[in-house]
């Protein structure tokens, strides 16, 4: 039996890179696509024409399938899409999504459609609207993410829809993945680990963090206000803690929550403020231990998930 | 190789029943001793004459190893380790520790001691303290949690210690369980599968709660008091997220809110009374389907596990 995500994505691999705002442009994406990968180009709140001009250099860079993500709350994503339609990238990745009606918009312009969904309910809601596999993200993955944890998400949504699903939220190696497969899924689904990619544009400041943070290092904030976001314990981490408090004492609103984090992303990963800036990253960034070109990364995971399933008949001893 | 937990513990499946309080009573950690895995009394806060009764009962009911839960932070702690010192039950596993003192003095009455914990300084800190095996118990998991889920919690664990290490949290059927052993694990603890064993004493209410329960049951609470719960959504736990953010607020105190729990657990558990007791159950609670005896579970399970893993082959199709 052919892998359906490879043969729907028409890539060598089924490891998708996952779309990231300021850190997943044209250079990620290309180097993932390069190395038999499906790379994401992480439209964010992009202006239409440095959309229109990443999807460009990404076609320059790779002359194999990418995607690029849109997140569904983005104030200019009408401008966004109709440069996805017109340019029609190979694939169109969704996070954030309240409504499912870009769907079959997406899919009559011949672009395959991959949502990222935190919910079975949503899965079911976006295989209906024509999404050709699902993203399952658990809720230990970075940015946006859920309650519910990859290891039960991903079983619920591959028992959920017929198309195949990608499991998304601490897959960082060869072991993770085969896990991902053993419950139910037919791709993985990995951001934070490709920050630390060789190609990946984000400032070397942030590399450094992600290579060196344990298992303690995230923290959920923004919770209060419905929109939980994972990333690195900082100060701004912090900052929102006190502000988040404030505001569920009614002593300020949810908009001078959110603005807390305005301009902060590209502040930490452009411009290397690891302090002050936002670094979302998913739990599996304490099992990120260095910076490797995305070719060798998937090179690195597939042999070492070949290698994990390999040895598993030994390892799996249930009988005394 | 033989099985380290199986050999460790002298039991025939790699499987512990996660210690419940007013839920493992004797009852069902015979049960499930008698289907080859490792029952375990959840001590609580039982007086310590309850307890004693309930390893008396305990005996009678297996000839097979059988272990007590001690929760390190429970009121009455000294006197349960004077009746477990005494009484010196196979196995003795530990929650909610704050100091790992306890340890050697359980290992010095030739008890095994199992801690569970929910980070990796936790577990260094429990192997150096002479603990014989691990319980990593991700996030998903049901009652008092940490942040990190099992599919990063485990393998960063299994790397930080040289004893066996047991995933805990969401780890519920054949598949789960085998990709917790492709994450390092060599054993699995299962608290919420085993609430819906026959044997389980609990109110009929709770376990036809479990059973119908989907992927958005959960909750956690108390979180804003430094003590987070995860339990079934109910008018209590809406209760409860009432009163943290009149904590938050500086309107009521820590103690306050904490005692909103008083009770609650035997309530639901003892009584039935699923909208405002405490139904602790982790995410998984949206994969148990049914209700069996706990022998059937744990030799469903281990068939399941072989046969997924045997076609982990087929399906793990990693190349185009």
């Amino acid at each position: 039996m052919p892998n359906r995500i490879c043969e729907l994505l028409d890539i060598d691999h089924p490891i998708i890179q996952g779309g990231m705002t300021w850190v997943s442009d044209a250079s990620l994406a290309a180097a993932v696509s390069n190395g038999g990968g499906l790379g994401i180009i992480g439209a964010g709140a992009m202006p239409a024409d440095v959309l229109r001009e990443e999807i460009g250099k990404a076609r320059t860079l790779t002359d194999r399938p990418y995607g690029v993500n849109l997140i569904m709350i983005t104030p200019n994503l009408d401008e966004q899409l109709e440069v996805v339609v017109r340019e029609r990238p190979p694939v169109v990745s969704l996070g954030a999504i309240q409504s499912t009606s870009v769907i079959p918009v997406l899919k009559e312009a011949g672009i395959k459609v991959v949502p990222v969904v935190a919910a079975v309910s949503m899965a079911r809601r976006c295989q209906q609207q024509g999404a050709d596999a699902i993203v399952a993200e658990g809720a230990e993955a970075g940015g946006h993410i859920g309650e519910t944890t990859t290891m039960v998400l991903t079983p619920l949504v591959a028992r959920a829809v017929e198309v195949p699903v990608v499991a998304a939220g601490g897959i960082v190696d060869g072991a993770s993945l085969v896990a991902a497969f053993v419950l139910g899924a037919e791709g993985v689904q990995m951001g934070t680990r490709f920050v630390c990619a060789t190609e990946c544009t984000v400032h070397e400041a942030v590399k450094e963090k992600f290579v060196k943070s344990g298992d303690r290092a995230t923290v959920v904030t923004a919770r209060s206000i419905g929109y939980p976001v994972r990333s690195l314990k900082n100060k701004l981490a912090k900052l929102y803690d006190e502000w988040e408090k404030k505001f569920i004492a009614s002593e300020c609103t949810a908009m001078e929550v959110e603005n807390l984090g305005l301009g902060k992303l590209r502040e930490a990963m452009r411009e290397g403020n690891v302090r002050d800036g936002s670094m979302m990253a998913g739990q599996c960034v304490a099992l990120v231990e260095n910076v490797q070109p995305a070719a060798e990364i998937i090179a690195g995971i597939i042999a070492e998930a070949e290698q994990v399933a390999g040895e598993l008949p030994a390892r799996l001893v249930l009988r005394r």
